[in-house]
């Protein structure tokens, strides 16, 4: 057991954390991926584990600090060193400002920020003894950028990219390698074809995202030797107006 | 008392926001200060009111919904349209990442950016209709830059700024200028001079920024007409290393 | 004649350029205005002396150091100290990458940006000694993002922006103020009136910058005391898309 | 021979140009090497060719239009379509803005702009008619970022960086990918081993760039799939300061 390595994906309910699980999984990770329920992982689980992979789903609601504590310390304990660690929750909600309610504020800085922050400083608290690890967070193009019906939204975004550069300063030279990829355009996601099915028929001409593509990056990010490190990047399709 | 126009400072309890409230209130707007402890205010009240102006205090935790709803309410009914409200409440606290608890993480964004949210969307709401007036977010280095140490200010300020571009974007083609100056640089306040007093001693030479020179362009930014209005803009003192 | 004070304006034949040297005429500068043909300055020039005010109309290819040089002698030898110096010069063209040639891409650097460096050190050499002065680049959107189509507008633009930031870093700690506004949006001017008539139906409603406006935020620019100095600043209509 | 591939690298005389040169070859391109003194690049062919790989020196002094399209030509009619272009030459030089003379702003200008513009296009013109292709530009600290001392550099820089951005958002929809990978970091070569000793000795510990994994991030963005492509990213080592 001592052998085994760990990744976590905090945010795996969504194709793109699923994508990463899997690709983690395939270079020999545990890949330990979590939402708030649990039950809706398992589908992902027994992908991994019919494609050799070994995996662990679990339920933690990634804005209560004690449930992230407790996965932490689940992991470390049960399955190996976490030398990945990837926070993968979004928010995106629009709303006018003035339809913006103190609740839906809160909410989506909750979901896209405080858990974030959760999670990135118990990657740094187990890894910063080790001198290795790498913390990823998926960013956005409201990460970089306000718009007219994202108040919300684009705050939380500004807010955990602020984290990301914050983390990379401080943990860069203890060997911590922390990244924030921007993703900049529409992922190939059920929520997509549902809701957006002109946006999803560019498919076809790949003009969405693929999240096998999106987790191949995540991967580099992390093979990358440490004299050569990537803190930002943005990835979108080709056919992307920015 | 239908003439009368109402300027609203929340955070007026440090040098910067009592300059401003000082600034708006010699133009004969009626200066509303806010802060958690009213009474704390009565001086910068006095001072205006020596000087000719008219000053209301107000005991406002901006954080808490009704009480900014409360407050805006009795402004409008009680003294006169708000034609400008700034936002002026920092949370500068200084932690590694390890060491940053839930608490403080969350604490620094209630005050420095919860706040501003509740304060900028009930301006929005009382000037739409008039289809005029000004939104201030005062803005720092940590708003455009991550640092060591900085991961709960830089994520709140970063969120900020985040709030001011959306609503810049959303409200300006309705007549209402949102602005946000970036303040780099240790301003004159009595919390620089007692815990900083090297650079204190910068003020001879003008090496920190006058609280009277950032009312100036708060004003500024206020009187602009609307074919030309600033959005973002960056104050330090001369010897400011950036 | 040793009370005078001089600003230098050069790129003075469009509206701004124009505005900006009767506002400082205004305060009492005798405002030097540069083109490359004097002549057509002499309206400029009658309207400020009709004014009351002092100006001075300078035939010069500001791509060309022997010419620069000999102004900013003439300047300092027969009319005063120049205070403040503005490089207004734009160069605003378009072509698809594969039709920009060689040509347009080294005649906009030359008019934009190289005319500009010239310009700017000649003030810094002038101003040094006497360990004040204000220098102003007038950058515009295209100094922030390029674009298709701008390959060499957006070139020449975000390396004149460069050379201000390079120079507010070196020369703002000796004193000498340099700031790079940001004009995001249509100018009243003949060329927009002429060429864009939809565009120039926005004037009716503030939709275009009033080049006063524009030159009002230059002079409160040079007037910033010391402590609080604006290095970069965004300019826009209130209708403006950004 | 119409089943041959080409890779261009314009200023492959430096450590980072060599390697990402024999990076393409390794993977069966016939890899074009260019730089002034076409003599130098032997050492580079040779080892090419002594590894398995197709490469050919090209001396060509890329700021003279004639000689960049030359060229292209040639390659394209004697060894194969350009799949990749990777503009590379720098022209790094520090100077206070005073001291800057005019032929040194040109100069660096030239070499780190102009050149870029012709290697660009004219990779845009054989790239077009195909719907694919790579054009890689060298990005640098100053591309982001002015400083004192720096004003031609950055200058320099950010103009390719505006050309970068502008030709990819022109010719992304058109199926080239246009990246600016940003090096932010000293790089292990003779020039730094030479000039500063204290800063190769970091080499040890993984403080200064490899130009073979500069290398690879070149060759991972050329093979994104065109769903996701990167358009800018910073490479440093986990040790620099930013």
């Amino acid at each position: 057991m001592a052998e085994r390595k760990a990744v976590l994906v905090v945010g795996a309910g969504d194709a793109t954390g699923g994508a990463i699980a899997k690709r983690f999984a395939r270079e020999g990770y545990v890949a330990c991926v979590a939402r708030r329920n649990a039950e809706k992982l398992q589908p992902l689980v027994d992908e991994i584990e019919a494609a050799g992979g070994q995996a662990r789903a679990f339920g933690c609601d990634a804005r209560v600090e004690e449930q992230v504590l407790d996965m932490f310390q689940t992991i470390e304990r049960e399955i190996g060193p976490l030398e990945v660690v990837v926070f993968n929750i979004g928010a995106n909600v629009q709303f006018s400002i003035t339809e913006t309610t103190e609740r839906v504020y809160r909410k989506v800085w909750e979901m896209a920020t405080l858990a974030g922050f959760l999670t990135g400083r118990e990657a740094a608290k187990v890894m910063l003894p080790r001198g290795r690890g790498t913390i990823l967070f998926t960013g956005a193009t409201a990460s970089l950028r306000g718009r007219a019906g994202f108040a919300a939204f684009a705050s939380a975004k500004f807010a955990l990219r602020a984290l990301a550069q914050s983390m990379a300063r401080e943990l860069g030279p203890q060997g911590i390698h922390v990244a924030h990829p921007v993703i900049d355009g529409a992922i190939d996601t059920a929520f997509i074809r549902d809701n957006f099915p002109e946006r999803y028929a560019l498919k076809e001409q790949d003009g969405i995202l693929n999240p096998e593509h999106i987790a191949e990056q995540y991967w580099q990010l992390h093979v990358q030797p440490r004299d050569c490190w990537v803190h930002e990047l943005d990835l979108r399709p080709w056919t992307e107006m920015f």
